[in-house]
C-alpha cells in the first residue's frame, strides 16, 4: 500500500576521483563568498587535504576561515564557537570537510548564524522549528552518516549528555563533493561502522508497520545487498576504489529519503536507542547501531512479521523456515553473522561497554524523553520497552 | 568500474491521493505569482481536473492564464503561442497540467520567456545553450516521460518534421504534484506506452560500453522488474491504485538520472531513432520505442555482450543459454514477449507504420544529423547503422 509522501533531495552531487578540488566553483555557483571551513581531526591538515580544498577557494577570491577540532558525537560547544566566528567574520557559507559529525556541526552553525538572536540548541531540544539556515555544503571524507544530502543533524550537548537530532529541509546541503579516494585509507573499524550506519538508515525506513511501496522496497533491498557485498570486499581489500565508490554513493541514497518513499515515515527507534549509548559512552555511531539492532529486532519482530520475513529472504538470502517466526529469526541471525564477519558488534559487550542497571534505566528514560514518550513504526516503543531492549543487548 | 558523475534532481515531489489541489501552495513557495497553466486535450477541462487545480490557485491570489491544445509530439507553434501570452501577461511561473508533451511545452515556453529576444528553437536545433529559464512545475496526469523531474524537453518543429531534445538543468521543475488517481482512467494503450517509455529511460542508461556502478545497476534492475510487474497488473486491472502509484513513481526515478549514476552517460540511440519515427508518423512515443528496441538490441548486442547477458538474467529472469550470445538473444526475445503481453509492438508493422525505403533513408539521415553524426555507447551508430536498424524493424 502506497502512503502519500513528499520527496525533496536537491543536493547537487559531484562524485568521483579528483573532485575535491572543485568545491570552490560550486560555492561560487551557490552564492557563497565568505566561507567557514569546518573540519575534525588534524589528519585532514597533515594529509594535505584541507589545503587542496582551500587553496582553489582562495584563488577563486573566496574569503576562508577555518574551524577544526570537531569530534565524533559532535559537541554543542564547537557549534557555539563556529557561530561566534561566523558572526564576527560575516560568514555567508559553510563548507564541511569531513564526515557526518563535521557536516552536522556545519548545519548547526548555519542554523545559528541564520537566526543569530536565538539559541540553536532550542532546535535540537524540540523547543522551536528553524525559520532559516545559511547555505552549506561538504567535501565528504567518510561514507556513513548520509548527512551530505540529508536534512538531519545530530548534536550532543556535552554538558547534559543529551544527543539530539533535528531534521529540517532548510539544512539540505547545496552540494556534496564525494571523492571515494579520500576514504581509501580509513581504518577498517570506521569503514565498517560506516557500512552499518548506511544500512541502518535504509533499514529504519524498511521496517515499518504502516505500509510500503514495492518500488521503494526493491530499491532498498538492492541498496542493502550492494552495501553488504562491498563491506565484505573492503574488509579484505580496504584500498579497493570501486568498492569505496559503491559504499559512498549508497551512503547518500540510504539517507536522502529515497528508500523511504511511501512508507509512512519509517521506524527510527534503533537510532534513538543508539543516541543514548553514544551520548553516555561516546561509542562509534555505526558500531552502536549494530550492537543494539539484533535486540531491537527480536523485541519488535512479532509486530511486523511480514517485513522481517521479507528482509530475511530478499536481503539476507535465507531459505524460509518452518514458519514465519523461524524465517525471521534466521534473518536476524544472518544479520548478526554479517556484522561479525565485518568486525562489527552484535551486543554491548562486543561493543565494549557495560552499563549498570541504573544506567540502562537512565538511558531508557532519556530516550523516551527525546522521543516525546514513544518511538517506532514496526512497533511503538515506550520507556519500559526501551529498557527491555537495552537489557537484552547487554 | 565507477565513472565520475554529477547528480542533480532538485524537484520537490508531492505524491499521493488528493495532492493535485496543492499546486497553489507550492507555486507560492517557489515565488510564482502570475502563472501560465498549460494543458493538452479538453479532457482535463471536461473532467473538472483543471478547475480543481486552478480554483485554489486563484483563491491563493495567483493570476492564472490558460493555454490548452498541446498535442503529443508537441509543436513548436504552441510554444511560440505560449511565449506571446507570457510576454503580454507578465507570466513568471509555468504550471503544466498533463504528461510529458505538456511539461515539455511548458519548459520550452519557460526558456523562451527567460530570453525573450532569442528564438527558443535555437536550443533544440543545437545552435546555442540556454542562459536562463523561468521556474516551472507540473501536475502530472500520465506516467511516462519522466519530464516532471528530468532536465529534458523534446519539441517537434511541425514545419520541418524535426523532433529534437534539449537537456539543461535550468529547466528542472521546481515541484511535481503526482497523484496516481489522475491516471486511473487512462486507456490501456497509453498506460502501456508509458510503461515502455519508463523502462526505456532506464535501459538507455543501462546498456553502455563505458562502465557501470554495481549500485546503479542494482537500482535499475529493481526498477525495471517493478515496472514490468505493475504493467502486467494494469493490463488486467487498470484501476489498481497501488500499481498506478508504482508506475508513476518509477517514471520519475527512471529519468531523473538516478539509474545512470557512474555509467559514463548512457546510450540513448533508441530514443533518437524513435524521435524520427515520431516526427514523421506521429506515433505514440513509448510504443515507438518498443517497436524499435528489439532491432537496436540485436544490432548492437555483440558490442556490449556482458550488459545484454546481465539484463537477460537479472531483469528478464531467463536461464542462461549455451553461450553469451544465446543468453542475450533469450533476453531480447523475453523482452519482445513482455511487450506483446502488454499490447506493445515489437516492430514497425505492429506499430502500424510502413515507411518506404526512401523514408527510411530520410529518417536515418535526419537522425544522424540530429545526433551530430553518431550516437550510442553500447555501440556507436552512424547513419548507415541507423538505416540498417530501421530496416530490421520493418
Amino acid at each position: 500500500m502506497a502512503n502519500n509522501f513528499t520527496f525533496y533531495s536537491p543536493t547537487e552531487i559531484v562524485f568521483g576521483r579528483g573532485t575535491h578540488t572543485q568545491a570552490a566553483e560550486y560555492i561560487r555557483k551557490y552564492g557563497g563568498s565568505r566561507v567557514l571551513v569546518v573540519y575534525g581531526s588534524e589528519r585532514v591538515v597533515k594529509s594535505g587535504l584541507l589545503e587542496q580544498v582551500v587553496a582553489p577557494m582562495r584563488q577563486a577570491g573566496l574569503v576562508c576561515h577555518l574551524l577544526g577540532g570537531v569530534v565524533p558525537n559532535p559537541h554543542l560547544g564547537k557549534v557555539y564557537e563556529g557561530i561566534e566566528i561566523g558572526k564576527r567574520e560575516g560568514i555567508d557559507f559553510l563548507l564541511a570537510v569531513g564526515g557526518g559529525s563535521v557536516i552536522d556541526t556545519a548545519k548547526a552553525i548555519a542554523y545559528g548564524l541564520a537566526e543569530p538572536d536565538r539559541d540553536v540548541w532550542e532546535l535540537f531540544d524540540g523547543k522551536r522549528a528553524a525559520k532559516a539556515c545559511l547555505p552549506l555544503a561538504s567535501v565528504l571524507t567518510i561514507a556513513a552518516a548520509g548527512s551530505e544530502s540529508s536534512n538531519s543533524a545530530v548534536i550532543t550537548n556535552e554538558k547534559t549528555g543529551q544527543k539530539r537530532p533535528y531534521d529540517d529541509n532548510l539544512a539540505r546541503p547545496k552540494f556534496a563533493v564525494m571523492n571515494p579516494e579520500l576514504t581509501l585509507t580509513l581504518p577498517d573499524y570506521q569503514t565498517q561502522s560506516g557500512c552499518a550506519d548506511i544500512m541502518m538508515h535504509t533499514m529504519e525506513r524498511y521496517f515499518t508497520g504502516s505500509g510500503n511501496m514495492e518500488l521503494t522496497d526493491a530499491l532498498a533491498e538492492a541498496l542493502l545487498r550492494t552495501v553488504m557485498t562491498n563491506a565484505r570486499i573492503l574488509h579484505e581489500d580496504p584500498a579497493n576504489y570501486d568498492a569505496r565508490a559503491e559504499v559512498m554513493w549508497a551512503g547518500s541514497l540510504a539517507h536522502n529519503d529515497l528508500t523511504g518513499c511511501g512508507n509512512g515515515g519509517g521506524d527510527f527507534a534503533t537510532h534513538m536507542l543508539e543516541h543514548e549509548m553514544g551520548g553516555m559512552f561516546d561509542v562509534t555511531h555505526g558500531a552502536g547501531l549494530a550492537a543494539i539492532w539484533p535486540s531491537w529486532a527480536r523485541y519488535v519482530c512479532a509486530s511486523a512479521m511480514p517485513r522481517f520475513v521479507r528482509y530475511a529472504v530478499n536481503v539476507m538470502g535465507v531459505t524460509p523456515g518452518a514458519d514465519d517466526a523461524e524465517t525471521a529469526e534466521k534473518g536476524i541471525r544472518a544479520m548478526e553473522d554479517f556484522y561479525r564477519s565485518i568486525g562489527m558488534p552484535t551486543n554491548m559487550r562486543e561493543l565494549g561497554i557495560a552499563p549498570t542497571d541504573d544506567q540502562l534505566h537512565a538511558m531508557a528514560a532519556s530516550c523516551a524523553s527525546a522521543c516525546g514518550g514513544s518511538k517506532g513504526s514496526a512497533r511503538l516503543l515506550y520507556e519500559a520497552d526501551m529498557y527491555n531492549i537495552y537489557k537484552m543487548a547487554l
